[in-house]
């Protein structure tokens, strides 16, 4: 007799969709919801579209990251994603792709965060696709659309010299959070406030998804997120826009004095320079920085990321990298 | 010294992005495409969204399937599944998860053959995300949009008793090509029509795309791509609209008659019945056929789907079933 818990393989796809749909709220702009061939969401003359795969053994370990975990990292992965353009989130479609042996247990609770954040979001979950996949493969991948409310997008190529860098949110949290949990320290997580909060940064990322649109309305030049950390995607505004990205570590002592006492100073600013998937918002603005966004430097003539007038060479996470 | 294909652990993101780009031509309607954090793309004021995954070792082997035929197959299902709700597609995301040891060919391959049938197509390649994963695993996920050009999305659940039954393309070839391929005949193919014509649309299959929109405007009633098989599919629409799809053999007898050469007579039966991935339309229609439909029965009062007045148990694809 079979005992343990319910796999995939154990439940028709029927069933195991019966058992999430729930998860995903009704929601006004979402005019036809999951059950049919393709979704339909009302938008407001342009849609803004964005997807983001997560791996397990890549994207994460099942030793440190639970079902929800990966439902948190996906969800904010892909918002942030549409925040940085300057829109609100309003849609998702949701792919699990997964060995049948996967406990029903694990879709249930990825559904189970993810219907719960998107509905305290206002995003609604529109459709997704199931698959199974061959022995020990799990992956979810989202797509996230959204809205510019009749904005223009913040595109990466608008930053100009004399802009201000800024960011919005953290810097190298969840780097310093996989750090200690690489050194298995995450358990310390539990008796440390700041050690938790950056272990938790790191499985459970939050992105200050509504300073995106706040941002596009006060004129940032330029945006996007940080998923690849500080210097390769500074580069990355450099390179579209043509210019150099100016960092002043003085800028950044608000970040490297924290993480300093939990992974050492040195360890703490090649956290902040190029420690990914933290998700806060790097922008440029040529006039006052918004509510909740602080400098880090300056554009200028020129090209690259410079740290204290160093060139820096953008470094971070490349995906295909050995 | 390292001999061989390149794979994609020998080449970094940015550089198999500058390979893959040139593929998705530019579009009208994609005001920002590949390269920030989200696309943006035009609309008419609401957005139809699907997403379908294809993963290697389920649901397609390298045996029988170059990259093109998996490009080629995930394009259709995704655009087939657009235009069941009468919509016209426009744009794609494109997600492809890979063991870095997979050929960089087999990448540059899959992106030319899904840039060539979008362009065809008219649809926008908008983005998309390159992750990697755990050795052996190949898997890429396609998100298509598209537009109702302002007219009303077709539901599975329209359909009405007196309704006639229709379908746009072929029964069955998908599944008798399979056959043929599991039966080591594939490579007999090119020595004969008919087979090779089977063989072909199970590796490539084409979806009757345009008919989609058109059978809308004709004021289809309910419709459906046929992903997972007659009954099974006819099943959906039966219990989406509270109605009985009443199938009647005779009007089968164009793909059977033509199946029961390739396969024989039991065989082909059960392929038009049961077989997936056709991609042909189903839908219902209250009044005459668009031009490229045929009939294949009535909706009645009832339940569940009839051949000749038996009920049919629901069979065809599960994507977990072991």
């Amino acid at each position: 007799m079979v005992t343990g818990p319910r796999t995939l393989a154990q439940v028709s796809e029927g069933d195991l969709l019966a058992e999430i749909f729930p998860y995903f709220a009704a929601h006004d702009g979402l005019l036809i919801g999951p059950g049919d061939d393709a979704a339909v969401i009302a938008t407001g003359g342009s849609v803004v579209a964005t997807t983001d795969a997560m791996v397990r053994g890549r994207d994460w370990v099942d030793e440190w990251s639970t079902a929800a975990d990966v439902a948190t990292k996906a969800f904010t992965q892909n918002v942030a994603d549409v925040a940085a353009m300057g829109a609100v989130p309003t849609s998702l479609l949701v792919t699990l792709v997964a060995d049948p042996q996967t406990p029903v247990q694990w879709a249930v609770d990825f559904a189970c965060t993810l219907g719960r954040l998107a509905q305290e979001s206002s995003v609604a979950v529109a459709g997704g696709d199931l698959s199974s996949a061959p022995t020990g493969t799990l992956m979810v991948s989202v797509t996230a659309l959204g809205d510019l409310g009749g904005r223009r997008p913040v595109l990466r190529s608008g930053a100009a010299p004399g802009d201000t860098v800024a960011v919005c949110g953290t810097l190298g949290r969840s780097a310093a959070g996989l750090a200690l949990l690489q050194q298995d320290l995450g358990a310390l997580a539990e008796v440390d406030g700041l050690r938790a909060e950056c272990v938790a940064h790191h499985l459970r990322p939050v992105a200050p998804v509504e300073a995106g649109p706040a941002a596009a309305g006060a004129g940032a030049t330029s945006m996007l997120d940080l998923s690849d950390g500080l210097l390769r995607d500074g580069d990355r505004i450099a390179r579209a826009s043509g210019v150099r990205i100016a960092l002043d570590s003085e800028l950044l002592r608000p970040d490297t004095d924290v993480l300093a006492q939990v992974v050492g100073g040195a360890e703490a600013l090649e956290c902040v320079l190029a420690g990914g998937e933290e998700h806060s918002l790097l922008a440029t603005f040529a006039g006052a920085l918004p509510d909740g966004w602080r400098p880090l430097g300056r554009v200028e003539v020129g090209e690259g990321v410079t740290l204290d007038g160093s060139p820096q060479a953008p470094r971070g996470w490349d995906h295909f990298a050995g």
